[in-house]
């Protein structure tokens, strides 16, 4: 490498610093997208991007590209997301933004004029936190996105989504248009650092590793209907609906084991949830995650076995409702292998895993060919003010996502 | 019986309907206590009573007392509430006092001097449906009444018990009255004839029976910590919050079985609530009865062990919070054998069982001899517009009272 490689990475980690200190406040940072903090991390990302010489555009799904020619029309694409949850973490994100605007930098106004032109990249609202659609602007340029579902979903003030995008001057039956640019460009790959938002690689003390693929996901609401009955009434003439969903939660839990796979309940609301009434019903959501596709289908199948024995030992009804769902992705092999061998020169591991959690380059891998790296995260905590990853670790994940975007550079 | 029992307890039933038509809508009744629906139905029964002669008075914690002066100055009380829950059924708590209604009309203007003083009194907000403090009006009478704590609960508007008792220019600090404006009149006996709220009488194919007790209550917040994460993190690095509160649930139902007593998780909160979000804290209800004392103890005892254990397997913390508890009730011998003796005579059985529910003879039995009738309730349901009892079985219901009244009368 031919620029300091450290100073480069430490520089990352406080431009992160710096960003952090912009939109969070003592609750964790507040970059939701389509509100004013997101909006100033976005102009903060442009004003760097310009500063180093970047030309900057927005597409139709409000992405930000900011565009380094090379000596090729040919491009690498790095990107990842500004926004976070409310009360998030400072790296979910910002992560590989900034560690982007590093390998921009060397091939900037003050840098050398890379091979292949350069984008960097911020996706339009990852999160969904605020309207509950998951990679907004990602699944605009992939092409998978429901602009019909998408401009009628609601904030939790009722604001609907449509007329949030009119403070941005966008119509969201633009956003598709977003799709045609992103072909416009020769794309050879698309490169992404996030946190690994679980706590496997610090168990393995580990810093970094290659990500060769995404799981793929289920998400559907269970309903449990039983019969509202007063806390004074006996036990085994009751339909507790709420029973029902625990002992069905757990099976799931059992299930996620059996398979080596990931089911959560995470969002579970009783009726009429009053302290002296039993439940006359339960509504709970299921997320089930698998990098095999015919693992995803048999845990849906066995988790709605599962439900359907609880229902009937507790005397009440159940349904079930799909809500989202998403294939696995499996990454090319080509790019996992200079990944790996860049994780394994800069940590000396080939370390590579999976993804439990979904990226915007699950997104962007439906079109060209992608792949990600992660750095490890602090007790696995993400979502949260606590979400962190110590500097010696993240200036290791940074040089090691160096080191592939070189390998990606030079292929 | 010198008057016509089979016409009295039919015009009860039709008293109980037109006060329905009066303070229903398609939802069901609407008497929550401290509203205008509430006052139209203490209206209408000061109303009714005072047309039949009695002398209508107020205590100091808003019960209304209708006075028929008997040949001695001791009183034979008959009581229960008009206040309903939020959507609540036409039967619970109006019952007692229409019927009450019917046995002082036996006595009234038009009817013969009874031998003792007969008071109907209409306990004010038994329910507690507004501000969550249950038996108000009895447990002022009774002297329980915890006047610091009531004064200061809020409705779901965030209105203070003590702003909304204004509008009936009452205080709580004067509640206590009530108690010493109890203890001045000569009170023999307390009576109350209320719905089962459970479906056990109907699977036995009875129409009523003599309740000797009432079941002690404990309620408590059981609240498990653990650590949110996202739900593509690992399933054996999770500390999830909401399994542990699962786990705990379906122990808590296995102790109520296995000491042939209840146990009810009725409201659940789990946080964050987010799909995908492993939930990192999650707080229920339990509330446990049981007619033994020793029981209740062990109830209490062992469902702290059942959610450490299910704590300690899910790796979370767990923290209780005790809100509430009554200690059992068992109404004295002599009265319970009358009110056999009656359930006996209308429907040729002795049957007799323990109250699940709570009620404001539970309180008033704290200060003189009272005993309790239940009618059968269709299929146990109760608290909802569903809640019925046949008119043949109301009605004999409310024969076998005005019996249990007639043996109270001639003890």
């Amino acid at each position: 490498m031919d620029f300091d490689v450290n100073q480069a990475a430490k520089t990352v980690v406080s431009e992160l610093r710096e960003l952090a200190q912009l939109t969070s406040n003592e609750d964790g940072a507040q970059r939701v997208a389509w509100t004013p903090i997101w909006d100033r991390a976005v102009e903060w990302f442009k004003g760097k991007t310009k500063a180093e010489g970047a030309d900057i555009s927005m597409d139709a799904a409000h992405n930000v590209w900011a565009k380094i020619t090379g000596e090729r029309e040919e491009a690498i694409v790095i990107g990842s997301h500004l926004d976070s949850v409310p009360n998030g973490g400072w790296l979910d994100g910002a992560l590989g933004v900034v560690a982007g605007m590093g390998i921009l930098r060397r091939y900037g106004k003050h840098g050398v004029k890379p091979k292949y032109t350069i984008y960097v990249v911020n996706w339009a609202d990852e999160e969904g936190a605020r309207f509950g659609y998951s990679c907004t602007g990602s699944s605009a340029v992939s092409g998978a996105m429901d602009v019909q579902t998408i401009e009628n979903l609601r904030d939790n003030d009722g604001v609907r989504f449509a007329d949030a995008l009119k403070n941005y001057c966008l119509q969201t039956a633009d956003f598709p248009k977003a799709h045609e640019e992103f072909l416009a460009k020769p794309v050879k790959a698309y490169l992404e650092l996030h946190i690994e938002q679980a706590p496997l690689l610090e168990k393995q003390r580990k810093a970094a590793a290659c990500v060769y693929g995404i799981t793929g996901c289920r998400r559907q609401y269970i309903t449990f209907k039983g019969q509202p009955a007063h806390s004074g009434s006996p036990i085994t003439m009751r339909q507790d609906a709420f029973l029902a969903a625990a002992q069905a939660s757990l099976g799931f839990r059992g299930l996620g084991l059996k398979y080596d796979a990931y089911c959560t309940v995470g969002k579970v609301e009783v009726w009429p949830n009053v302290v002296t009434i039993v439940p006359g019903s339960c509504r709970i959501s299921l997320d089930q995650r698998s990098i095999d596709p015919a693992v995803l289908n048999t845990l849906v199948e066995q988790a709605r076995a599962v439900a359907q024995k609880a229902a009937a030992e507790h005397g009440v009804q159940v349904s079930f409702e799909s809500v989202w769902k998403n294939p696995p992705t499996i990454f090319p092999d080509k790019l996992v292998a200079l990944c790996r061998e860049a994780v394994a020169e800069e940590t000396g591991e080939q370390t590579s895993m999976v993804s439990g959690p979904l990226h915007d380059a699950a997104e962007i891998s439906k079109l060209v060919p992608a792949v990600m790296m992660f750095a490890m995260s602090s007790q696995g905590l993400s979502h949260c003010k606590e979400e962190n990853t110590p500097d010696r670790e993240l200036e290791t994940a940074i040089r090691a996502f160096f080191r592939l975007a070189d390998k990606a550079m030079q292929a």
